[in-house]
């Protein structure tokens, strides 16, 4: 490559890179997770989701107007175009994840925004309540028609957002603690820096592509086992062993065959995962009222003990997340959907700020392979041009 | 941020950062463009879509028999399963652009994929010639439902990529000439090391997404107009314009404003960019067949003229391969649509090197928002966990 210009070589998956700036959330190894300034214990313990998204897609806490302006807002944009249903009971059957109908579902809600393309900040934040309120019904009511086949329900507007949620997908009055429980994890997982999903968001918002499209193809990053995906498979892992003497066994032998065990490590936190002591601390709640989780909380103590001991690694969000979704009865495939419904917050607020001093996102590669080769002319005919 | 921590501060855009390897494709400043060692002129003149998409997919070009097998399996892989037209059909009339419905286009693709999450080389490799097949077919059909009120036409077998693809559109036999145009043009577009959309589709394989989930990420970013949308841009403000003297009155009126002008300036190529001649080239050859053009290539040259002498800032490949699609009968929301039939190899390629030596991409950012906001307790009354 040209001499003339110096590049830079940077770790492998870009890491402790900082490759912007951003206003909206910050994560320390040294076990500390900041949104707009305040700690997530300080939020998951006086906020709940309505308020918190306001906060991180507006950078303040809302006052009491905005707030009830807020809500509203969001309860209004609750429905979701028929027809987009009918398209859901067209891929019944088939080899979509919810995810997948995730990403589908928002390519879709673009066909009914006539103004899909503007940018300007007002714009975004009408389209922001839009996808963050639809979302929630697609995700419930794709999952009923394609996984259940049950027909949609229409939300119901007496309820908040993670008690509509839960309210679309079993069909009857949600459990206040268990929507309690989702709205604090979506608070949890609703933004987390410069994470692979949301740096996706900023790579596409960089095009100035529009905001569905951004969101959805965070939600394809999302997808990935090594993201979105861990809440799940560590969920089917701890329920596959039967108590902590084979939860040791099963370290063990992985850790021999040097495989990772879902729901540990993290790029950022090394000892502690601000979210965990949060959703430990609902666990032991959720306990009292289901004493039947209490021999998984006893492996997922001996999956923490045992990793620590033989290789310091902590657990992180996803490892407790996951068994408190299956503790309120919620089905496997929509771990990482839920996840989703959380981060969407912060992925809109990443494009937005993206798009307020935007350069596109345009790296180089250490070129490594062959220079100068000579096509073989002659070696056949060919159409020339 | 801790302080033990080296961090890496790196240009906005992550200009000149190289980000990782790749043996796939080299743009240099200097002027050149290298797929797999070969130079971008020496492909154009002498090879066709089908074996560059082999050179690019398996790093060497073919012999005879491995040109042949590909070939034929491409063919194999044309027909989209007719459910998914019917979903086509359900989206007239609603603002989704040509490339919205290769979006979802390619996640329906997964539904009809049993196997749609493995990764091994092999099984990608299957994967890689039904997505670049399918892909094609999508585009057009979609487009004739959609776009023209048309029924969908059955991929014939005895035409090669462009050629078929034209025949899919337009329901008639292809002008040869103009295939072969299709064909360069897709050629040129086919990689371009990190690029914006290929750095998305490296971006989320790093979270080990699926493929059909990668390449929706690329679409969404290849729609932003920085990037995929600017052939179509390009093409609309030349259209505009009536002759030479109102093209030198809008670039200085233009310039006047700081806008960008639409099909100049490239992040690589400061001087020329190497896909420019080709396309020129083939721009000449069709102003023989079609001298009505005249008037826009001598807006074109003026355009070039302008822009050299007043910021020295070149065309890129999308100034010219806009009108070129212009001249051949393409209907300008198709024109980002056809840059990702010729990418799409590249995202391809793109996605199956990354996942040989993967690290998940999770940089860093800096953290210019506020710290330690205390939340205002008892500000009001609020559930408790």
């Amino acid at each position: 490559m040209s001499e003339a210009i110096q590049y830079i070589k940077v770790p492998k998956g870009l890491e402790n890179v900082l490759v912007d700036k951003t206003a909206i959330s910050v994560s320390d190894p040294e076990g500390y997770l900041i949104y707009r300034g305040y700690s997530i214990q300080d939020i998951a313990e006086n906020s709940f989701f309505e308020e918190t998204a306001y906060l991180i897609l507006y950078g303040k806490l809302p006052n009491e107007e905005e707030l009830s302006d807020f809500i509203s807002k969001l309860k209004r944009e609750r429905e979701v175009p028929y027809e987009i249903y009918e398209i859901f009971e067209k891929l019944k059957g088939k080899y979509l994840t919810p995810i997948d109908l995730q990403k589908i579902g928002v390519s879709l809600l673009a066909a009914y925004d006539e103004t899909w393309y503007t940018q300007t900040k007002e714009e975004l934040y009408i389209k922001a309540i839009k996808i963050i309120s639809k979302l929630a019904t697609i995700t419930a009511n794709s999952y009923r028609i394609v996984y259940k086949n049950l027909k949609p329900i229409e939300p119901r507007y007496d309820l908040n957002h993670s008690e509509n949620f839960l309210y679309l997908l079993f069909g009857r009055d949600p459990d206040p603690f268990y929507s309690k429980i989702l709205d604090v994890s979506l608070i949890l997982y609703m933004d987390h820096d410069f994470n692979a999903s949301t740096f996706t968001t900023r790579v596409t918002a960089s095009t100035l592509t529009d905001i569905y499209s951004s969101i959805t193809s965070a939600l394809a990053a999302l997808k990935g086992p090594l993201h979105g995906g861990a809440n799940e498979r560590a969920t089917e892992m701890l329920l596959k062993i039967k108590d902590e003497k084979e939860a040791e066994e099963y370290i063990l032998n992985a850790l021999k065959r040097k495989e990772k065990i879902m729901g540990f490590g993290h790029r950022v936190y090394k000892r502690v995962d601000p979210r965990v002591p949060i959703a430990k601390k609902l666990f032991l709640k959720l306990l009292q009222r289901k004493p039947k989780l209490e021999n998984m909380y006893k492996i997922m103590l001996k999956f923490e003990e045992v990793m620590w001991r033989e290789r310091q690694i902590p657990p992180n969000i996803d490892f407790w997340i996951g068994p408190l979704y299956y503790g309120i009865g919620l089905d496997i495939p929509l771990y990482t959907p839920l996840f989703a419904l959380g981060r969407v917050v912060g992925w809109i607020a990443h494009y937005i700020e993206q798009l307020q001093d935007n350069r596109i996102m345009r790296p180089k590669a250490e070129y490594v392979g062959p220079l100068n080769l000579k096509f073989p002319y002659q070696r056949r005919l060919l159409d020339k041009i």
